[in-house]
C-alpha cells in the first residue's frame, strides 16, 4: 500500500518557488469562496512520526488565512471529557460551515495506538474503525468535505529523519525515547495503518497517502490536494443550485397519501389503549411514592456517576411540560437541566444537526432532560419538508449511532412519546384559550400542525420502528389522562434507573455492550 | 442585619392558594416580554443551610417556563476549570439576554467558606468581595438585572429544620455531618454573611434577605421580588426607548475635534521613531535566532503549564498577520490558536462583550493569539459610535480587571500596537490592489477608516493611557519597516517569556500579585 510513497519524491527549490505563489493565491481565493459556502472542510493528518504532520499544518497556516482555519489536536482527555462519550470532544471541535478544520492526532490516534500496543485485538480495532466510518459518514452525508492525509516514510527514511532531528541543535527536543520505541515497532504501525486505510477509505472520506520524505514536496502535495477538492466541491455546488435543487417539492403530497385506500394508516399509535386513566387518590399516593423513590435513585446515580438523559416527544399539548415538572420536582436543582429545543442559534445552525445535542451531554451523575430533541429531524423536519428526504432518511442510522454511544458510556437513556387523541388535543387547546397564563402557549403553528396529524402519525410510526432498539427503547405513553401519563413516566424512569444501578452496583467501568435489556415495559415489551 | 428575618413569617395555606395563581400568571407573562428584551436576569441564591435555596429554585422551575430558565450550581472545579482564571466558569455560565439564570453556590460560596474555615483573613476576604463587586458591576453596567437573595434562618430555626429533615424518611439523606458542623459554626457564618452583604449590596446588585422559616412564605417572597424587579426594568426600558435613546448622536463630531486649535493632537504615537528599520541580513539572522528561542521557551512554558495570551491591535495593513505568522511558524501547531475577531455570532452578541474573549482563554501551557481583541470596544466601537460613550468609557476598568485576572492566574499577557504612518498605509493599500491574492484583504471599510485617522489616533492614545499598567503593559511597535516590527515583536515575546519562566522556575502555584515588572521594554520603560 505504501510502496508508491517510498520513492523519495522531491520538489526542487526552483520548482517550489515557482509553484507556491500561484498555489497560495488559489488557496486564498478558494477560502474566500468557501466562507459563503454551506459546508465545512475537515482535514485529517495521520501517519508515521517524523513524516511532517505538524510542519505541514504550520505551512498551511502560513499559506492560508488563519482567520478561517481551526487546528485541533487531542491529547489525554480532561476529566470533563472523560465524563462524556469518547466522541464528545470530537463533535464539539468540528468546524462550522465555511471553515477549514485541521485535525492532528484526531479520532484515529487512540484506536491505532491501542492496537499497535496490543491493548485491543483485531475485532475491537475493527469495531472502532466502524465507529469512525459511521462518524465520518454522518458528517459527509451532511455535506462536510473530508480529506484525510496519511504522511508516510519508509523505515529507513524514518530512521534518517529521527537521526537528523536528533542532531539538530534546534529540533533535537522533538525526539524522545518514545519515537525510537515507535520506530522499533515500525512494522506494527504499518500493519495498523494499512488496516485503517483499507477500512476507512470511502468515497466520501478518502485517504490520500503522501510521501513525507521531502518538506517541499509534501507541503505542496497536501495544499494542492486541498485546493483541488475544495474547488471541485464548490463547482459541484454551484451546478446543483443552478439546476434547481433536489426536487423534494412533492414531499408533502407524497407523505399525505401513505396508502392508496384512503383509510387512515394503521400505526403503532393506533394500538395504544387510550382509555387508560388513574383516579385522583391513586395518583396522589403514587406521585408521592415515585417522586421519593426517584429522589433516592438519582442520589445514588449521582454518587455512582451515572448520568441520565430523558427525551420527551409528543403531540402539542400532550403534557410534556407537566410530566417534566413532576420529575424535576423530585430532583435537586443542582443535578438536572431542562433543554428546550427551539430554533437553533447561528452557531448551531452552522454545524451538523446533532452538534447542538452533543453540546448538552451531561457530566457524570447529572440528568439532562430534552423537551423535544434530535428526533425533530424525523418528525417536524420531515413532515414540514425542512429536511430533504435523503437527509431525514439517513437520520435514523445517525441517531441510533449517537444513542449507542451514550449507552456505551453508561448513560441511562429514556425516550418518551406522549400520545393523545386528536379529540383530546382539541379539548386542551380550547381550554388553553380560556386560561390567560396558558394562552401564550397556543400558537397559530399549533393549529396548523393539527391539520397534518396523519402525516405526523406516520412519521412517529416510522421513528419508533427505526429507533426503538433493545438498548434504547421508546416508551409510548397513553396521555389522554394526565395523571396516568405522569405516573407511567415516573414509574418507567424509576424502573430503568433501578435496573441500571443494579447492573452497575459492582462496577465502575462504563456499561458494556450487550448489557441486558431493561426491565421497563417498553413498546416492544 | 438579620433580626428582621427571624420573625417566623408565615404564609397561610389559604393565602398561598389565593396568591399563587395570579403570581404565576404574571411571571409567565413577564418571561414572555423578557424574551424580547435586551438584558439578562441573574438571580443569586445564598444563605444558611436548610433555608430552602434549592427548594425555592425548584419552585421557580415549576412556576416559570423552564425553557427560558438556566440553573447553575458550581462544585469543585474540573481540571479544565482549574486551568483558567477562577471566574472563567462563571463567565461561561452567564445567561444570554432575554433569559433568567438562577445561581446556586455561585461566586459567593468559595470566599465565604474559605473565610469561615479560617483559610482567608479579613483582608483577603475583602479583596475577593471587591472582585465580586467589580464582576457584578461589569454585568450590571451592561444592562444585566442582578437579584441576590440571602435565605436566612435563626440558629434555633436552623436547628429545628435540620432535626426535622433528619427525621423525615424521605429527606434525611440531605443532612450530613457537615451540616451539623456548619450549625456549630453558625455565628461565624453569620459574621461572614453580614460582611458579604454589607460590602456587596450595591444599587445595581442589591441583596434581599428572605426569611427561610416557612416554605410558602419564602417561595412567594422570592417570586414576587423577581416579578417586581423584572417588571420595573421592563417598564423603564420602554420609557427610555420612547424618549429616543441616549443622545449619542453627536459623538462623531465631538470626537473629531479633540482640541480647539485644529492642529493634530499630540499622542503617544506621534512620539514613536518611525524611522526604525532593519537590514535584510540582520533580519534573516535575527528571525532565525528568535524563532529558535521562542520555540524552546514555549516548550518549557508548555511543560510548566504557563499559558500565553497575545493581543495584536494596529492600523489596517500595519502587518499584524505577518507578525503573527512569524510567531506561529516557531510554535507547534498543537499549542496555539489564532482567534480572529470579526462580527460576533448571535450567541456572542447575546452576552456581555467580554464573554466571547473569556470563551477562548487557553488551557494551561497553550498560546492564544487574538488578532484584534477586546480593545475593539475602545477603538472601533468608540470611534464609529457602535458603543455608547458611557459603555466604552467604563470599558477601560472592565478590561483592566479582566486582564488582572489573567495575570493573577499566571498567564503571560502581551499587548502589541502595530503603528504605521498614514503615508505608509497608503503605500501598502496601493500595493495590495496590485497583488491579486492580497487584493481581497482591501475593503471599502479600510478606505473609510483612513479618513478617521485622527479619531483613531486619539482613541489609541486614551487606550494606552488607561490600560497600559505595570502588570499588563502595551508594547508599541514602530512598523513602517516590516522587518523591524517583526523582530521587535518576537524579541519582546521572548523576553517576557524568559522573565515569566525565570520567575516561576521553582513554583507551581499561579503567579502572585505584585510580581516584578517584566524586563521588556514597554512603552512606559
Amino acid at each position: 500500500m505504501f510502496r508508491t510513497a517510498e520513492l523519495q519524491r522531491k520538489l526542487l527549490k526552483e520548482d517550489y518557488r515557482q509553484q507556491v505563489p500561484p498555489l497560495r493565491e488559489e488557496l486564498l481565493m478558494l477560502q474566500m469562496e468557501l466562507r459563503k459556502a454551506d459546508f465545512p472542510v475537515i482535514v485529517i493528518f495521520a501517519g508515521v512520526d517524523g513524516a511532517g504532520k505538524g510542519e505541514t499544518v504550520n505551512q498551511l497556516h502560513e499559506w492560508l488565512d488563519s482567520r478561517w482555519l481551526i487546528t485541533q489536536a487531542f491529547g489525554e482527555p480532561s476529566d470533563e471529557e472523560r465524563d462524556r462519550p469518547e466522541y464528545w470532544r470530537f463533535w464539539l471541535a468540528l468546524p462550522p460551515r465555511g471553515r477549514i478544520g485541521l485535525f492532528l492526532s484526531s479520532w484515529y490516534s487512540r484506536p491505532i495506538l491501542d492496537h499497535v500496543y496490543g491493548h485491543t485485538g483485531p475485532a475491537d480495532f475493527d469495531e472502532q474503525l466502524e465507529r469512525i466510518k459511521a462518524f465520518e459518514k454522518t458528517l459527509a452525508d451532511d455535506g462536510a468535505l473530508i480529506l484525510k492525509f496519511w504522511m508516510h516514510l519508509s523505515k529507513e527514511a524514518q530512521n534518517n529523519r529521527l537521526r537528523k532531528l536528533e542532531k539538530s541543535p534546534l529540533l533535537h527536543w522533538r525526539i524522545s525515547k518514545r519515537d525510537w520505541q515507535h520506530w522499533e515497532m515500525y512494522e506494527r504501525f504499518i500493519a495498523a495503518a494499512e488496516r485503517t486505510i483499507m477500512k476507512t477509505s470511502t468515497g466520501q472520506a478518502p485517504w490520500k497517502i503522501v510521501e513525507g520524505y521531502d518538506e517541499r514536496y509534501r507541503s505542496v502535495a497536501v495544499a494542492a490536494a486541498i485546493r483541488d477538492a475544495v474547488r471541485f466541491r464548490l463547482d459541484e455546488a454551484s451546478k446543483v443550485s443552478a439546476s434547481g435543487g433536489h426536487g423534494d417539492a412533492n414531499l408533502r403530497s407524497k407523505l399525505a397519501q401513505p396508502d392508496a385506500g384512503g383509510s387512515p394508516p394503521v400505526t403503532i399509535l393506533s394500538r395504544l389503549d387510550m382509555g387508560e386513566a388513574l383516579a385522583k387518590e391513586n395518583y396522589d399516593a403514587s406521585l408521592k411514592r415515585y417522586q421519593a423513590k426517584l429522589n433516592q435513585l438519582q442520589r445514588t446515580a449521582r454518587e455512582r456517576k451515572i448520568s441520565t438523559i430523558l427525551v420527551f416527544e409528543g403531540w402539542d399539548a400532550a403534557g410534556k411540560g407537566g410530566s417534566i415538572r413532576r420529575i424535576t420536582a423530585a430532583l435537586d436543582a443542582r443535578d438536572y437541566r431542562v433543554i428546550q429545543i427551539a430554533a437553533p442559534t447561528d452557531e448551531e445552525a452552522a454545524h451538523n444537526y446533532l452538534w447542538r445535542f452533543w453540546r448538552h451531554i451531561p457530566r457524570a451523575g447529572r440528568v439532562t432532560i430534552y423537551d423535544r430533541s434530535w428526533y425533530g429531524r424525523v418528525l417536524v423536519e420531515r413532515v414540514e419538508g425542512f429536511a430533504r428526504t435523503r437527509d431525514w432518511q439517513r437520520a435514523y442510522a445517525e441517531i441510533n449511532d449517537f444513542e449507542a454511544q451514550l449507552v456505551e458510556r453508561g448513560i441511562v437513556l429514556l425516550k418518551f412519546w406522549l400520545h393523545i387523541t386528536p379529540e383530546e388535543q382539541l379539548r386542551r387547546f380550547k381550554e388553553r384559550e380560556q386560561i390567560t397564563y396558558k394562552s401564550w402557549k397556543l400558537t397559530e403553528e399549533d393549529w396548523r400542525n393539527r391539520e397534518r396529524w396523519a402525516d405526523y402519525e406516520l412519521a412517529v410510526n416510522d421513528m419508533v420502528e427505526h429507533t426503538s432498539t433493545r438498548q434504547e427503547p421508546w416508551t409510548l405513553i397513553e396521555a389522554n389522562d394526565k395523571r396516568y401519563a405522569r405516573i407511567k413516566v415516573l414509574r418507567t424512569l424509576c424502573e430503568r434507573l433501578e435496573t441500571a444501578l443494579g447492573e452497575t452496583a459492582d462496577r465502575t467501568r462504563p456499561r458494556a455492550k450487550g448489557a441486558k435489556k431493561s426491565a421497563t415495559k417498553s413498546f416492544k415489551g
